[in-house]
């Protein structure tokens, strides 16, 4: 019990020097944005699934938190503040069970888009996040979000995703 | 006013008319089986979506009811009954927006799986429903439902789908 103790503090003093900089906390909120995961976002209706071939070649599922899906619904576009999309993604894998189906493999990345008009002005009012393993990626990757997504879909207020009925 | 009456009354007396046989009702539950599309199941969580190549060349999301989320959340097999599981399926088409992207097209199918141990003990305790435009399909397609699923999935309670995470 004595060693556990002196184990147990010792561990609570490693973390405590650690530089904050390489703390994990930091890696929760993208660079630049500041979007986290948010919670429950596995339990959000679906807006459709996609697949992304190339290097990628992932499936892939949309999901929307309530103000996302009436959005949807009403066809209310720009999106209102408050709008989440998660887009999850898994390798695409042949299914053992079914010749010619494909299914999720592994989880690749999480990527989550926050409507905020406001605090994200400059980026048409979305903020955006990466995430591998729950941990966002670097800042170079999220130097391309609103790029790509302006230059893709400006006439649906840069989300790419419609909604499958 | 008066002629608009009268195509009224027209058209009430066709309706009347029609045979039971070929009424628009009798379609809303599968043969065989007679399980219909339950309501709401569009706001239904996502378990996984999937891919189907060749000649369906579908994009496909499987979504639960409360009862089948959390059999898969506890991994409880045999799932219990009332887990009904919905396969929402549209044609796959590439996007317009993304170069290597593909997206749902026209939705093509609803497919419906309802577990009743007793009322569907000669199928594994599945009934099922295939369904088009909200109509279900003719016999001759519910008659192989569950040979397939018996034949690929028995280790898994007949069921193809496992929870992509």
């Amino acid at each position: 019990m004595r060693l556990l103790s002196l184990l147990g503090v010792a561990a609570t003093c490693a973390a405590a020097a650690t530089p904050l900089a390489l703390r994990a906390a930091d890696d929760d909120s993208s660079p630049i944005f500041g979007v986290r995961i948010p919670s429950g976002y596995r339990q959000w209706e679906l807006i459709a699934p996609s697949h992304e071939t190339g290097k990628f070649n992932e499936l892939r599922a949309i999901l929307g938190n309530p103000i996302a899906i009436k959005a949807y619904q009403d066809a209310t576009l720009p999106f209102p503040d408050g709008t989440i999309l998660a887009k999850l993604a898994w390798k695409r894998e042949p299914s053992t069970e079914f010749p010619g189906a494909f299914v999720p493999g592994a989880p690749t990345t999480v990527q989550i888009m926050v409507k905020d008009s406001r605090k994200y002005a400059s980026t048409g009012g979305w903020g955006f996040g990466r995430f591998i393993d729950g941990k966002a990626v670097d800042r170079a990757q999220h130097e391309t979000c609103f790029a790509c997504h302006q230059a893709h879909v400006v006439n649906h207020d840069y989300v790419f995703t419609r909604f499958a009925p």
